[in-house]
């Protein structure tokens, strides 16, 4: 048996030993850089693989496989001497004792790196959180998809309409990249995928709700591309309310703000993130639960703590706000933080972090996206899309995913067609609106 | 909510309804093959795809991913009209009122076709039913994957020798095809690719048992296939023990009927089936769980119901013990009943079933295998490898998939590399060798 109190086996070595706690694409990007041949490295993470979050809702709806999206962390440091991976939840730091508490036991640290990204933001509100689905992790996506086509399949059995309609509701909270990108999906899958699945079904009862607390959609983008996302989702019909808020939901049914009521059994949550933050550093951590740390990704106050991604709140020149939680800055953290420290034995000075935007997207249905790039091009159609397909391809962590993908993708492309519209969780037999299980956000469950 | 004790919605139709039970090989070629311009067309299955079962173990070995060897039902059917599919599980066949029950309520049949395949047949063996891992359903297969995954995962972490050692045995029982299929690609995995992930592990311990109680493999071959089989495996250090029964396990040990022990928390039985007959229908069932029927599928004594596949047991010339329970048995039995049943208009006289055994074939590991052909030929060797992989992607059901698993293996092949190595269910912190979650056959819980 496991015992959380014993030390975790791993080689003795007379190097420093650096552990990592999270394989997202600060950690993943951290290790690919670090030099092994000055530190022993460990890294941590609750599963074995690294999942490409921004395809994430690809395979929510039914358009890519999971493991297309998910890289064994193993594989990819196979040739990386002194590297270890364990597979553990973190529970508390010990900083006095320079350790980090685990589900498998404790483990000493000499620098630690916390790469442990962010959680789904359900704003204390624990209705939203038992009742919605959110979309972080490849069960979160499988669950998603499981309930979408378990829908139709029970849409198909009902003689009262407002029943049927009820599960042909879809509300998505929150018009950022997550929301839009679901948003478009979903009205692809009623467009082109599910009028042949189910042709005893009115598909143009379907309806999609996408709702946004701020003004206009994709905030973080441009004002022409939060438009011209606005466009392409309403060829899609997709009912977008903007500068609403949802107050609640039971199930059966969403309440905004203004009273207004939709009925569902589907409500995706993509209103926001926070920091998953892990206890024990005595530190003031941020509102929206992330170590503060200075210019060069240190923890304030902790010499050998360090935090990068989603996870670390730095504030600096032209980002009095702090950055934005999105891969890209992760990426480049990971990637400066390892350069320091491996130029510490040389004793050159730490270079500072300074944010490298190039750009952020957003795709619609099959062949539509909005892109910025460089902070000054912006563009949106057909063109966008090949850039967002691109750019992705590039950016996917391994070599075979992107076959897979890229084949999926053609043959979505030319087809109309979705591959993957697998039901793998029991069939739900209890009252609408209940999912299966609840699931907490540490401890997620299967699809 | 569904109410059980109604009748499930389709549409009022003229023509007599066909009510199909199970959406395996036999039905699905029933359903190809049946004229819809004479009848309505309704398939029940408690899944919404069809499971390839042939490759399953290149899922449960992480070679395949698991959409790859599933192809949705409504997908299938999407262009045959009076086609209805209720994704249901039916527990009770009522004759007298021509309707069976089910799970989202009644439904009336002129013609009842139970084409409901089979069971992993445990023998009453509550232990070996609770511990070990079946390979009958896709949720099986991800169970088992995740369990070897998990075992080395934790066999990192173990400093006692003998703990270590039970993680990274294998137990297999069963000599036949699936049995041993899975033993060759473990010993694959064994070879080529946990010793790159696991560079802290003696690969060379880990070892593969495979027991069969019968004098050779692959029994309902040929000496010939069953002697090679027997060479390849042992070419991947597979412990073979012929004539030996498996007695007991109790989640950390597996004890034979000579009292041999084997440490194992991995216990993979592939020792039998038994068919999956509905209760209702007042005659024997045969022992093995199996409907009686005549040379036209004919349930004994009911005139408007038949079996086919696993489930129909049928003694006709040449096969005096009955029909092997094998794909193309089912498939060739869901095309005779179809063209019959479409004949009956005409008057024209039923045909009765005549095997033609075209052949069987197993395979090991990635370029070895014993093939069988048209009750003459029999080969092994890369030979039989390729026409193995030939015979196995003609089946398939949907082209889509051939290309994904067509690519998958070429990547296996050149790379000597398997895609697909992810956990996707919790890890287990409870004891050794108990599955986190009691898995009955009739409602397989999640991988």
């Amino acid at each position: 048996m496991v015992n959380e109190n014993e030390e975790i086996k791993i080689s003795q070595s007379e190097l420093p030993r650096i552990v990592v706690v999270g394989g997202g694409f600060g950690g993943l990007r951290f290790l690919k850089k670090i030099d092994t041949n000055q530190y022993q490295v460990v890294l941590l993470d609750r599963y074995n693989y690294h999942t490409f979050q921004p395809l994430l809702y690809q395979v929510a709806t039914a358009g890519l496989e999971p493991d297309s999206i998910a890289g064994p962390l193993r594989k990819s440091f196979q040739n990386k001497k002194n590297f270890y991976f364990r597979m553990a939840t973190v529970s508390c730091i010990n900083s006095d004792k320079q350790e980090v508490e685990t589900n498998i036991g404790r483990i000493k640290y000499d620098q630690l790196v916390l790469a442990c990204g962010s959680l789904t933001n359900f704003f204390g509100n624990d209705e939203f959180e038992e009742k919605s689905f959110p979309l972080k992790q490849v069960p979160h996506a499988l669950n998603l998809r499981s309930q979408i086509l378990q829908n139709f399949e029970k849409a198909v059995l009902k003689t009262d309409e407002n029943e049927m309609q009820r599960l042909m509701n879809y509300v998505i909270v929150g018009g950022g990249p997550t929301g839009v990108e679901v948003a478009g999906a979903l009205g692809e899958l009623k467009k082109h995928v599910l009028p042949k699945d189910f042709p005893e079904l009115n598909l143009n009862k379907m309806q999609i709700y996408l709702i946004e607390g701020q003004e206009r959609l994709l905030g973080a983008m441009s004002e022409f591309s939060g438009n011209k996302a606005f466009e392409y989702l309403k060829k899609f019909d997709v009912n977008i309310y903007v500068g609403k808020i949802v107050k609640s939901f039971d199930g059966e049914t969403v309440t905004l703000n203004d009273g207004m009521q939709i009925p569902t059994e589907t409500l995706v949550w993509a209103a926001g993130v926070k920091g998953n933050a892990i206890s024990g550093l005595t530190l003031d951590i941020t509102p929206d639960n992330r170590f503060k740390v200075d210019d060069y990704c240190q923890v304030v106050d902790y010499e050998n703590v360090y935090a990068i991604g989603d996870v670390a709140s730095m504030f600096s020149e032209g980002y009095p706000k702090g950055h934005p939680m999105l891969a890209p800055v992760a990426i480049q953290q990971g990637e400066l933080l390892a350069s320091n420290l491996n130029s510490l034995k040389k004793n050159k000075p730490w270079k500072s972090f300074s944010y490298q935007d190039k750009g952020t997207m957003a795709t619609i249905g099959r062949n539509k996206a909005v892109t910025e790039l460089l902070g000054k091009f912006k563009f949106g159609g057909f063109m966008a899309w090949l850039t967002w397909m691109f750019v992705h391809l590039i950016l996917i962590v391994e070599f075979r995913s992107k076959i897979v993908i890229f084949g999926n993708w053609l043959w979505n492309y030319f087809t109309y067609d979705r591959g993957t519209r697998l039901i793998i969780r029991p069939f739900v037999k209890n009252k609408a609106g209940k999912k299966p299980k609840k699931e907490s956000q540490e401890e997620v469950l299967v699809a």
